[in-house]
Order: structure tokens, then C-alpha cells, then sequence
């Protein structure tokens, strides 16, 4: 069931969390402790607001004036940082479920908690990662 | 900008939908009214939860009984609903934005909503969508 889990801690590189989130095109990341347990989740809406320079978000109507290029300084800016820094203040609870979980219990944690993906474990360790879509993708019948 | 975006509305068959999400491995899908306007937005989240049978959402230590073959029947009960009937009750805010926004305008929008995707809007139709991970893409340098 586990996709593979790009391995992202909370003193990885921002910038390389972000390139990561931007290749595998997922709508968010697990972040591990560093003694490799889930600790958060990083969703790729939320990384997206350090694109935007601050007087951006204290004044939206800037955005129109401002070029493409003011946007490749947020690769910069991101390379500065650590994902720690990117987490949202308020921890949202991670979905966790378990190897051998059956698709309806992996359904029903991601569906109570609203989370676009969970980390799946197996004897304490996290091997993967399964989407709401991949979740899909198992349980229906194909086209 | 945009990429491709099937083309859902409140009156598409529910595992039609579903299949899309899955296919294309999306974390949600823009649904339009029969105008062909973005009315709501139809997270993959949403979605696994009616993969769960009414009884396990009572009481989810069933699930940990129940057989895989079970979530089979998640397609047939689908397959009797409308995209109407996956909506959330409370209506979550759409992103929208304009072919001809710039990164940084549609990276303020989508942080602000914490919306996984934006519908991108050209003279007032949605020509397709963007992820927020395809907007890290778009804007960070490649590794």
C-alpha cells in the first residue's frame, strides 16, 4: 500500500523539502523527528506562502506589480531555512496508520482528520506514505 | 500556468469523479455549476470517506474486522451518487485565479485559503488548475 516516503526531517534544508514536494508533484510531506518518527506534516498549500515576500502578504494588492523574476529569490530564501521553519505554528495531527491496515481503516482515519496523506508505518518505523488519491486508486474499480 | 483540469460538475457521477482524483493522482478536483463556473472544491480527503461503510464510521474498531473485498462495494455505492452528494456541507472557499496571475499572486491566494489547488480562470472560464505543488515547481529552481 506504502508509496515511497522522501525522507524529510525538521532539520532538512526548506529548499530541499520544497524541490522535493515540486518533482514527486505531492500535495504534502512527512516530517520526521530526528529519531525518524512522524512528527508533522508539511502540506505543499503551506510552503507555498514563502514564494510570497512579507509586504506581499501584509499588502495582496503588491503581487500585481511585481515581476516573475522577484520570485526566484524565494529559492534563496527557502535555501536559508530549515523545514522546522516551515511548519504551521498550530501541529495538525498527523494521519498514522499501520502496514497491514485494511483500505477502509486507512479511509477512515484520513477522512476524520481531513489530511491529504498518512505516513504508514510498520514496527515503529516509517516506511511510506499513502495519498488520499493513491487510496483511491486501491479501492475502486478501474475505468 | 494551468494544467489540464477534467472537466467535474454537481451533477457528474461520483465515481466518475473519484476515478479522475485517482487516475491523476490529484488532491482535489474544481467543481462547476452547470454554467461551467468553479462552484466548490472536491478534496481527495473528502472522497476516501465514503470508501468507509456507515457502521465503521459508528464505531471504527469494525474496520479492523472487515475484509478488503468490502471496500469493493465503495465503487457500486459511488456509482449511485452525484459529485453534489461528496461535497463537504460547509463550503470551503475556492482559489481562484487568472491565467495571467502571476506566481506570487496565486502563491498569496492559495496560502491564505490553504487550498491544495487554484481554478485558473481565462475571460471568466475555468481553463484548467494549478497545485500547489506544481506552483513550487513553476517558481523554485530545479536541483
Amino acid at each position: 500500500m506504502a508509496e515511497d516516503a522522501p525522507l524529510v526531517n525538521l532539520d532538512t534544508n526548506a529548499l530541499e523539502a520544497a524541490q522535493l514536494l515540486a518533482e514527486r508533484r505531492l500535495p504534502a510531506l512527512v516530517v520526521t523527528d530526528a529519531d525518524g518518527s512522524p512528527h508533522a506534516i508539511l502540506p505543499a498549500s503551506q510552503v507555498v506562502q514563502f514564494l510570497v515576500p512579507g509586504y506581499v502578504q501584509d499588502d495582496p494588492s503588491l503581487a500585481r506589480v511585481m515581476t516573475e523574476s522577484m520570485a526566484d529569490r524565494a529559492g534563496e530564501k527557502l535555501g536559508h531555512k530549515q523545514v522546522r521553519d516551515l511548519l504551521p505554528r498550530e501541529r495538525r495531527e498527523l494521519a498514522t496508520v499501520n502496514h497491514d491496515d485494511t483500505i477502509i481503516e486507512v479511509a477512515a482515519i484520513m477522512a476524520r482528520l481531513r489530511c491529504p496523506l498518512a505516513a504508514v508505518m510498520k514496527d515503529g518505523r516509517l516506511i511510506g506514505v499513502v495519498t488520499a488519491s493513491r487510496l483511491l486508486a486501491l479501492a475502486l474499480p478501474k475505468r
